[in-house]
């Protein structure tokens, strides 16, 4: 229990919900996990200055801040309401020097899916202009096509690669292996995303999913390659930076959080790296 | 509760199961019904012979049976089993006169997707050649990606209708909006599909689905734009046989079978003619 985390690895709030974040922040430095990735609610309890603080004091890089998007409006006043609550998150984002802020772009407000997606791109467009000002990355995350009626209307990586590349800077993307495993065009389209993936998350498949949110499995205990995964990242890509553990699961999270962190340190070295 | 169904509607087995299929041929029929989609366990209970006499009588169209496929196997006396089993599905669609047999293609038998997909495409190969045989209509199911994991590596349309190529004769495809309508590529590919669309099937997607397999939604419950679906098949492909109705949903099942024949006509006029 007291060995150090493999080089790459980071953790995701999402994994230890038990821990506030100073406790994840300081668990994660102490297990010796490259980064974290933080989600704005939980950021919000503590404070975001004050976590802010507590990072660089513990030297812990914040991979990720989860999440900015949403931004499909009922009209013109909610669609404000959006675009004002993404440059609270872009400001977020840069008080935390968090190394990229997540987009998960939908749901469509209705069943126009091609509207939706015009929708997103130029809300992103905007977005990406702020963010820029603010030294903010943005990575628009693909989601599974399991969620494209109630989360995104973006779920394939060739999409949101073709999204990211109309914003000015160009918007990058999360690659995450729950969302993408599926994909028979994912190894094709990989090699356009060098120089775009501004993170990369990890969980697995189980089979049949127990939950449509909250069914995401631990490393190795699922249906997807996930050696062969980060392998085709890392060489189609040439992404170096934290490999992050997101896994939403009640049977993971009734599990003391230290514990957690050894268990997907040894699940990822035998699985993973 | 009179009026006849619309021209080109027809019924899959899977939406009205408390009938036995000599009752869903016969309600169909009285209901105006153009064709009915059957299940080979259903089939199985009146007998094959019998239920193709009780088509004939009624002049009612099998338009799919349901179905072959489940490919991968642990090792060669696995795998002749399921071409063995797979043989009989075709010589039983030969006796219905079903227009086509649905494969279902998949689930990976390890965590090696391309794998399963090469199995797939070589058992395919096999069985078209028997098929053709018997003059029986083979067609790819592409599933949902939700399903990659325990029912089907084939996940696209493109992707299916590659396979499909890989046969000689080549292999059809069926269009289910239930599986298709998130994927941003579908109306480009849809020419593709032209002159081999074997069969279209529609279910409404629920958003969250309330479940992995029974969560398919009555026409006009979900999020999916199925006029837009219908017409972009019918403008694209050029295809004119039945629109087949296969609902997956325990509400569903609990109405009583001539009703949901009548509720599923009338979302049918209202949602997609």
């Amino acid at each position: 229990m007291t060995e150090k985390a493999p080089a790459r690895l980071a953790m995701n709030q999402a994994t230890v919900p038990r821990w506030t974040t100073p406790e994840l922040i300081e668990g994660c430095a102490r297990a010796g996990y490259a980064a974290v990735g933080l989600w704005r609610d939980r950021v919000a309890e503590t404070g975001t200055e004050k976590v802010a603080r507590i990072a660089g004091e513990t030297g812990m890089q914040v991979s990720t801040l989860c999440r900015g998007g949403w931004f499909c409006a009922t009209g013109p006043d909610d669609r404000a309401r959006r675009m004002d609550d993404n440059r609270r998150a872009v400001d977020e984002a840069a008080v935390l020097g968090a190394a990229t802020l997540v987009l998960v772009c939908g749901p469509a407000t209705n069943k126009d899916l091609e509207q939706a997606r015009t929708e997103v791109t130029d809300a992103i467009m905007v977005l990406a202009e702020y963010a820029a000002g603010g030294n903010v990355r943005l990575a628009i995350e693909p989601l599974h096509p399991l969620y494209c009626g109630d989360r995104s209307v973006v779920v394939t990586l060739k999409q949101a690669l073709e999204i990211g590349r109309s914003a000015e800077p160009p918007v990058g993307v999360v690659l995450d292996s729950y969302h993408l495993w599926w994909d028979p065009s994912l190894e094709p389209t990989l090699p356009e995303a060098a120089g775009r993936v501004e993170s990369v998350q990890l969980a697995d498949w189980l089979a049949p999913p127990p939950d449509h949110l909250n069914g995401r499995g631990m490393l190795g205990q699922g249906s997807i390659d996930l050696r062969r995964f980060v392998r085709l990242v890392d060489e189609l890509t040439g992404y170096r930076g934290p490999i992050e553990v997101e896994i939403f699961n009640p049977d993971v999270w009734a599990i003391d959080p230290p514990v957690t962190l050894q268990l997907v340190a040894d699940a990822y070295e035998t699985h993973v790296a």
